[in-house]
């Protein structure tokens, strides 16, 4: 067994040993990664502390080139590496950085974003996720039907309440666009207490609006977690 | 097959390449048209924005007009039609907009929300939202039930929190009437932040209340949702 | 058959036509008469309304009488139905106006309160809530296992949060009653936003609490709805 | 038999009429204690009350200590009850009172929540709880997918909330970790109303993170009833 042979068994393979310690090390680092980049926006950070950031953060980028560089040559079909779907986040991982030599474009927010892309390298460590997409995609159709539901429903609740509380609240209620914000925001229950009626008929409304609208959120809620079962079922078997 | 034949298939049957294409011409029309009426609300839009969706909402009507006489053209019974639901709802879509000639009766608020029954248009193109219907009502009595009893605890909720707070708060729980809108805002777990207790008693019967009322809105969720996935086994079936 | 018999058949036997339009008068006037009592409560009201409101008790209270006396009347036992738990209440609906001759008691608010229990009236004629509390008592043991959780579960977040927040917000986590009235808010995800933490502790902890809080929210949900739809199946058989 | 071994039978079985009075006797004086702890953290308790809760506490030390020792006496292997599970928690509850002699310890806060203890004294007595406890373990591999995907979602929700409203409100989305507050208080529908978007973008982002989040909610309900249920039709059988 040549030593290519061996590191591809490591890398691509996490059934073994150091398979396994192979994935958690790079695990880890993605985590660290995203620590990082979360701290970096905290306000008032001292000098000292972004420097270490910084140095941490050319030790993640040398590690994940590393990383795929050594995915790319223990492949066996290289340009299919490259363009297959963990290719192409492996390269956005760290290109960000390559980019911004000469020019410092990390100041650019959109830049800094990409290097959110080594959150889905998560990914490929993760079956449960995998196992959760595939659960969503046997009820597809249920799942899109829901979501026209919704928007019947947030739109028309969107129109209802503007004709309500407009004449009253114009500058909250401004149009039919920010009464949908207040849809969706009571719908969900969450309520912030932003945007809400006033007027007795706003109010009336939300009350219909609410006990129908609950009922809408009850189908998916019920759906997906019966789809869920029933893949655990099958797994189990 | 004569010319009208050939219309009435692609008008009335949805299976054909061109009565799909149809249809969807139909529903961008639909889709573009609500969200012309959306736009509309905004304040402050410029003049040359508002001239062109009135143009649109000229060119929509002419559409719709072309669909709801061809509809007419190729029925077989054409006083059923004008009188179905579909034939009913086709030409509110329509009305305002003709009805509106002379005066402009377009400014008078309750005229523009007629336009709004073009959501409803479409309902003909949605099998899902059918399939919706049909779930619940074959959980009608069920839903009725949980009217009756959520209607029984908001009204205890109601006369409960408004002998609590109204002493001590007599401008925000004004009334029993006022207590329902907090009742119902609470149960349903909105909690806008616009009206809640403040007094120690007001606070333990909320407390009370909303540990029965999560056990009441529990019972439309699973009944809805057990309903629903009925329906969808039985259509597998 | 005497004209006993006959009252007797329309009273207590809710099948006949005559029974049924007995029933629908009573349920019409309990309805009738806690609106009533809730239009009382609404501030500024003119005194022609309130003249009217006062009449109109007075003829429901002459109605109830009336049903109550009939009701004494039929009855095979006459102590049995006085003590019986409709005897009690039927007698509680109209006490508070006969009571309150010679001294004015109406504005004794816990007088005005006994009122209420027309509401309970309406238990008679409702088979439904009568199906809900018996699918509750058959998951009577879990609902007090979820209850004795949820108080464990309450008083943690409760204790947990003071300690976290009371050093900041004095005022706002005054003590573990205070906080408990925060656990619950948030808990059953209301959350007013009249009470919130504000240290990063405290809303890391919040945090924690809220994620198994979710958990501990959906045994009863699930636990009510199956035992709901249980209690459906077997009744359709 | 001997006087141990009637008193052995008295304290750890639970099944004859002493046994379960002083199971009773001790879980009344653990809620007491702990509603007389929670009494001290009342702000301006007159010093009659802050003296009787002291001398009650000195009563239920007494009481525990008691308890303990007997525990102590009766068990076949001292040791292993030393430091087994209710062991160290019976002594943890008492503890706190003795080390504060000399120094008045109480008054340090960590000392006094050491108290809470007490709390874990009553699983003894609580067999809902351990069935609760395996119910949850039947569908350990879930709940940590669970907290994967949602892990996911808030620090997707929170980069994304960042980006969209960090620039306009610097003061309140100051960095990733506030934004992960938000995206908790909001994807558990709580949204106290202390931080939300005010940007269209933002308001949009969080629409469909929202839609997105019930979903990822629903999990978790479905998967926790429904192995609560299972472990109830186990027992059944």
């Amino acid at each position: 067994m040549t030593f290519k042979t061996k590191l591809k068994l490591i890398i691509e393979d996490n059934t073994s040993k150091l398979g396994k310690f192979f994935d958690l090390f790079i695990q880890s680092f993605i985590v660290l990664s995203l620590l990082s980049f979360s701290i970096e926006t905290l306000p008032n950070i001292e000098s000292r502390v972004k420097e270490f950031l910084n140095a941490f953060e050319l030790f993640t980028v040398i590690i994940f080139t590393i990383e795929y560089l050594l995915r790319l040559w223990v492949s066996d079909k290289k340009t299919k590496f490259i363009f297959s779907f963990y290719g192409v986040i492996d390269l956005f991982a760290i290109l960000p950085f390559y980019l911004s030599f000469g020019i410092d474009l990390r100041s650019i927010r959109v830049f800094r974003l990409i290097r959110l892309f080594r959150l889905f390298k998560m990914l490929r460590f993760n079956d449960a996720i995998q196992n959760f997409v595939w659960a969503l995609k046997s009820i597809k159709e249920e799942l899109i039907l829901y979501f026209i539901i919704s928007s019947f429903l947030i739109f028309l609740s969107a129109v209802g309440i503007y004709y309500f509380e407009n004449p009253v609240q114009p500058e909250v209620f401004k149009s039919v666009f920010h009464s949908a914000w207040w849809a969706i925001a009571t719908l969900t229950t969450v309520g912030y207490g932003d945007i809400y009626p006033i007027t007795a008929g706003g109010k009336i409304f939300t009350s219909f609006i609410l006990i129908i609208g609950l009922g809408v959120v009850a189908v998916p809620t019920g759906l997906i977690a019966s789809a869920f079962s029933k893949t655990k079922d099958d797994k189990d078997k």
